[in-house]
């Protein structure tokens, strides 16, 4: 394709909210541009880019034999109430009213969708499995949409989903979407870090998410410097700095402890100021905090009350997730100061677990290993020191909830963990009866019994995936693609396209595009500067530069060079076409 | 692609709903399914064909040049606000606010959302002429979806647009749109009409609407026995069967006509009671409505006021486009009873153009040849007779607002005319300065001189045309696809697939894909009887039988048939590859 052709309008200038590499450069190269806050159009070559994207998805669904569909884009609401996400899923999915005063949703994510559909076909164990995806338009109704289509209001996800008899049959397909899912990065040019996560509001059990480093990452991920341990923080553990102890076990260990008793703390109310005025460490503090459950899904649940008491070691922060997760509530979070004065007769900053009756004691294990401890005395300037846990108090459930950090020691082989910043690129999850349970979906066993399908769902964002490339490969000049996402192969620069140099470009292109290499020729008469600028700004793999001085030579010869280099090789012109097929598939294979 | 792998999930009912071919046999074959009200999910095999569409579509647009983009589907409001269809849209187009109280656009059409990305880049006569696409979805909040994805709410349309320095350049691409339409319906086997359109809301003029005929037509289509003319009857003109005469014409006309007087037609109101009461003929009355225009788009419009008379020849009917555009308006509707009596002071069916002086005339050229004719008195059961045009009355307009009929002669030939339903699949615009004007559009010429430039706009609904292949190829038992569009190309059906004939099906299957044909080999353990009607009802071109019987001769053989055909043909198993590729390819090539 000729460039004067191709509608590339690229950019100098960098607009003001474009803070990260993808935005900036999918903006200046002429690969996007926006519509309104969050709402992009891709350009043609953005669009070349992001359909190879979308393409190598497709590609690696089909192999694992998940069949592609299409569903509407406008969703009927009834479905989502049938689920109980028309509540559940808040502001952030966007509802419209027709003329006729029906419900709709500008569909974020498919699970009702598709398991209406499958529930009225479903009849029989012989059609299970069943994996069925698309790859189509979403909407999210983001406040504060920024790094352009790395969070845009609309996006475009392939979201598959599958039905199965039993557990086994539901593992089978989540590890196959695993491996598909690294083999998509793999061929986009992506390091993916695969991470254990937690499931959030989708519910079910067993996920993994596919995230990207990124200096503006909505996740924090934790690492090990040795193995290749790697969780979101949300579900991180680690391995224990502590002796876990059973109340009894307790007890024993505070044998030689002093009964606890009142000490004034005037004017203290920081664990900091605390350890300072005690010359104490914070491991030896007792943290107490008043949690309020938001939504708790189990009537069995451990804290059926609305708000609880949280007691963790002082050196370490709750981590509201797994915290969440412990109580089997959708949510929780800190009770407002007023709750906390009501509940523990106290000023905030001098709650703790001796002698807190009004409310139920969550405590994280670390705490079942302080024999000697000093925690809030619920009153104004007053704590107890030599508090033992176990003896002078016990929790209603004990578990592991606080948050992994840097330097914590790796659960799996006691190396020492660190943090990163992280994108989610892709999420696959067990879902479980959740749907199914809720949507009346069955089908007849073997024994013509009735049963309800446990299902999965595996997700990928396709333009968060475009923009990460970008990320991982770019430069000071422009983008860098990796030739399986480039929009095209090999960029042709002709000094001045006319005379025998417009003859030789043109023979070039046409015998490129024959072996199956996507060229773009640059037919613009701008100065070679200009035309080297956009070459590297809009990242095509290889450039060919044929000016006439290179052809006048008496075996002819023009310039290559790939985007990453940064000099020149100088090869006869009979040779170019072959040397660039060889080098395409070498780059190819790479990523394969 | 084994059968039993791919989710047909066919059905022998017909929903109620499913009044016309396409409707009952993509739902019978297990193509669609219905989620809500003209909300439609193509299940995968209907996706693989409604996907071949699509790609013809591609293919054809990028043949002419024009550069595929992809703007959100969520388009904000502002840009309608803009154009000023905000407004003129009306009801079907679905708005919506977000969470931030932003209006936004479930996009029915793109005309804003292209010229406003358009206007940020075009600086220069260079970049013209310029055409992009889309093929995305779209929403019309239809009251009454219907005929499946033939009227549904959510569909898909490939919509493209192009902007031009002047009307010759505008026409150009225009022409190798209309050409590249005739390409894409013709490779889907489609029987099309191309017709001459009135361009209704989307303004401008010039414009081509390509028909499908169809007994649920929205349209009325007029042809002519003898030539190609064929046009929508909004537009539709025929041969005068009448002599138009000017004011002074007609007084010379009517030299020998009595003066007008005042009959009494005691309880007749109807043409024809008059006729019956008279013993004259609807061809000498001169039939006067009242109407009303709305939204008068033109100050200096002929017709000022919003209420006009119209007077036409009593054997035909008033044209409602046609009068709206004879005088400016964006539509015109009969005025109410009420508005009758008020403005002519009579009864309703009272109503002539003789004495009335409270609204200006609308004429008819046909009424331009009565020179003694019949029309209401503007009083309760009295006439006027020996009424002559241009003696006793004249119109403010006069125009072509007959509604052209079957039976009314051809305008190019003077053959004799007929009426067909007709669908539109497509439509070509030339807009002219509508959009560019509104929305400030402008680039610089060679002599540095701002200039707005020309606008086309150019739509195929995707949907609609795979309906429309099934409408036009079908029979009792399912759809006859053609090879192009066909989800696969050959189906090959083992009587029982186990042992030789699981081999022999499983090689056939393997050479085919080799060469590129689509197979869908039906593994299932079903009778023969099923897999057969299921292969009708699915439709796929060529149905392969490999039995036990065959393959047991000396020379082992299959039996071939396509789709259209009755009967099995005997090959030979290892010429079977063969004659299928011959097959293909020669339906291939009729296509193109």
């Amino acid at each position: 394709m000729n460039y004067s052709s191709a509608f590339i309008p690229t950019l100098r200038e960098v607009p003001a909210d474009a803070v990260i590499a993808s935005h900036r450069l999918m903006f200046r190269a002429g690969m996007i541009r926006k519509l309104a806050n969050g709402l992009f159009a891709y350009l043609p070559m953005g669009l070349r880019a992001f359909r190879k994207v979308e393409q190598i998805v497709r590609e690696e669904m089909d192999a694992i034999g998940a069949l592609e569909m299409k569903p509407p884009v406008v969703q009927p609401g009834e479905v989502w109430k049938e689920s109980g996400r028309w509540e559940a899923m808040g502001e952030a999915m966007l509802r419209v009213k027709n003329r006729l005063d029906n419900d709709f949703v500008i569909t974020p994510t498919a699970e009702e969708a598709f398991t209406a559909i499958v529930r009225d076909e479903l009849s029989s164990y012989r059609q299970l499995p069943l994996s069925l995806y698309q790859i189509n338009t979403k909407y999210r109704d983001e406040i504060r949409p920024r790094y352009g289509v790395m969070r845009g209001r609309e996006f475009v996800m392939k979201d598959a989903y599958s039905w199965h008899r039993d557990d086994e049959s539901l593992d089978k397909t989540y590890q196959a979407m695993g491996r598909a899912y690294r083999k998509i990065f793999k061929r986009c040019g992506l390091t993916v870090i695969p991470v254990k996560a937690d499931s959030g509001a989708m519910g079910g059990s067993g996920s993994e998410e596919f995230m990207v480093e990124s200096e503006i990452g909505d996740n924090t991920l934790i690492l090990c410097k040795d193995c290749d341990y790697a969780a979101n923080v949300e579900k991180a553990g680690c391995k224990p700095d502590f002796t876990a102890r059973s109340p009894e076990e307790s007890v024993a260990a505070a044998a030689n402890t002093p009964l606890f008793e009142k000490i004034d703390t005037p004017n203290v109310k920081t664990i900091d100021e605390l350890c300072t005025f005690l010359n104490n460490s914070p491991t030896n503090f007792i943290k107490t905090l008043i949690y309020r459950a938001i939504n708790i899904e189990d009537e069995s649940a451990p804290v059926p009350e609305k708000f609880f008491a949280v007691t963790i070691r002082g050196d370490l922060d709750v981590n509201e997730t797994k915290l969440a997760a412990l109580v089997k509530a959708a949510e929780v979070e800190l009770a407002a100061d007023s709750d906390v004065v009501r509940l523990t007769n106290a000023l905030v900053g001098f709650a703790g677990p001796v002698g807190l009756k009004t409310l139920p004691i969550i405590v994280d294990h670390t705490v079942t290993a302080i024999t000697d401890g000093i925690t809030g005395a619920l009153a104004k300037d007053l704590h107890y020191r030599h508090v033992a846990y176990g003896r002078d108090f016990t929790g209603s459930v004990i578990g592991d909830i606080r948050t992994v950090k840097a330097g914590d020691l790796c659960p799996l082989c006691g190396g020492e963990l660190y943090e990163k910043k992280g994108n989610e690129l892709g999420h696959i999850f067990k879902l479980g009866y959740k749907y199914t349970r809720s949507m009346n979906v069955s089908y007849l066993d073997e024994n013509g019994k009735s049963q309800i399908p446990t299902m999965g769902s595996y997700g990928i964002g396709v333009d968060r995936t475009l923009a990460s490339v970008i990320e991982e490969h770019h430069d000071e000049a422009g983008i860098i693609w990796p030739v399986s996402v480039a929009p095209w192969h090999v960029i042709i620069v002709p000094i001045k396209y006319e005379g025998e140099v417009k003859v030789a470009a043109d023979e070039l292109a046409a015998v490129l595009e024959k072996s199956g290499i996507e060229v773009l020729l640059d037919d613009r008469n701008e100065r070679p500067g200009v035309k080297f600028n956009d070459a590297d700004l809009t990242g095509i793999p290889w450039r060919v530069v044929v000016g006439e001085k290179g052809l006048a030579l008496p075996r002819p010869q023009v310039e290559i060079k790939h985007r990453r280099e940064k000099e020149n090789r100088t090869v006869e012109l009979d040779r170019a076409a072959d040397e660039l097929l060889l080098l395409y598939n070498t780059e190819v294979n790479m990523l394969l």
